[in-house]
């Protein structure tokens, strides 16, 4: 049975408590047997969460934007190398099942929006993303957390939803 | 003496009045001598925009998301086959001087924010985007107008100011 | 009717007789009043070839690996700015509706075997290829022309046997 | 300590004699305790090396050109969903410290050439490239193997020169 794979997305810069909140995020994910995958980065969210997964024994898969691993997260187990810069943000969310946004710049809103178009489930934590997305959020396709338990939470629910009766979506 | 490139922006589902400001845009561009880039489809703004464009003697330019043209605008000089899906709003944006967003969904919103990572000026034209970009709007990097003629006077501004003293943006 | 796009692919490194040969293609694509297409950059085959067209009067696009515009060739009417390094290359041959290949290296070899992944007839140029693509010359996929006169009515008669009966591929 | 990461490419069209030693490939890897990345399509070489890797308790990753899991390895850890098509084989060998080429077509050889132009040292496996890369071979930056066992010594020689002095590559 193959394992799920949960997106965390966020900005390069972080104070401490969006930090904190993404390590957190990280820990959880592993917890639950989950594989965490972020945009890789060695900073802010993308490193916290990575840190976060990987202290807790998970696995990591950070997506690269840049075409070697000099700015990659010491905290990954999988580096893909993509040299695509912010085309990659597609990738990253492609590749998610669902996906956490925590704080993060306009990098971090494109993947909200791009996750939104790829039919992806997003999950909004600690991050004001203003009214945008609020027509999305009255469909159910975005829901705003508070805290990470939360935002775990909602991604039991989707899996769970998906798994009864089918295990995997195509 | 390079041409200007104005991106629009703008989904495949659009109602009337946003065409209308679509072509028209498409129209203005042209006149002023600048090409006219977009997502490249046969639908809604692209296609508006595209007709605008060409009927008015511009020359006109499509990224396409197929690995084909079979979707693509009639009303193109250059279709550029990405196969790349909506990892080529990046293209989009990085090959576009300043971008006009009209009205759209998640894809067009992936492309304001992407075009603000890639620190391109972001003119929204007719198109409710709520909150979310507020702090680009206060820090002069979007602005939000109401016609078309508004909108072109926007890029000419740009345009003039990057000229004076230099011609061309690296 | 929408004008033929050709591909013309090239190393950044040429000795004189292939810059000389570039120059020649470029200027008899625009002769025949199709747009030139290639990798975009200043140097070698590609800044040659769009010089050879823009000089003959024709339109030149080219396809940039950076997230800049500082490499670009100052012979280019279309400046697509891609950022993603040498994953342009199949957005080279995916958008060339025929591929001539220079002399180059293994970025010219990877953008001939894509264009054949991707169905494009392939014309070398001057490009000791070796035996690699043997079979596809077999099949008449790729044919090696000796001078840029050759290059040209290989295209003409492949533009010839498409617009008979019909114009367009999809 | 990071793991290597291996890829390994070749074609969806395989005999039987290259799927075993695609198979071995993937099993002698996973032995090894390095990570198998490849192109992840449920067919040929990609399927083999994944199943071989994961049989033998390894960790596989597949780059799938695909925007969405429905042609995938069923043999697959992770699984990164690009949506890009062939572009996706640039990151392929960007994310392979080493590409080991099986047989295959234009594909296949597109990503011998990429990996070539990225850096990466090439071994081919089975597969006749004819004489196109012959000059790369003379630089020791690729090299011909005649059996998996073969593949996986030039592998590790590989890795025990970057090791010392330096652990890993940037």
């Amino acid at each position: 049975m193959k394992r799920h794979i949960v997106g965390v997305m966020g900005g390069g810069e972080a104070d401490a408590e969006h930090i904190a909140a993404a390590y957190e995020v990280g820990r959880l994910i592993a917890q639950n047997g989950w594989v965490l995958l972020n945009g890789g980065r060695n900073v802010g969210v993308m490193d916290a969460s990575a840190r976060g997964a990987q202290e807790a024994g998970g696995l990591t898969v950070g997506i690269l934007p840049d075409d070697h691993r000099g700015r990659a997260s010491d905290y990954l187990d999988i580096e893909i190398i993509t040299g695509m810069g912010s085309a990659r943000n597609n990738i990253n969310v492609l590749s998610s099942e669902v996906v956490i946004a925590c704080s993060g710049g306009p990098g971090t809103i494109s993947e909200i929006a791009l996750a939104l178009k790829a039919k992806r489930r997003v999950i909004i934590l600690g991050f004001d993303v203003g009214t945008t997305f609020s027509q999305y959020a009255e469909q159910g396709r975005l829901v705003v957390v508070h805290d990470p338990e939360e935002a775990i939470h909602a991604v039991k629910e989707l899996f769970c939803a998906k798994e009864s009766p089918t295990q995997r979506p195509a």
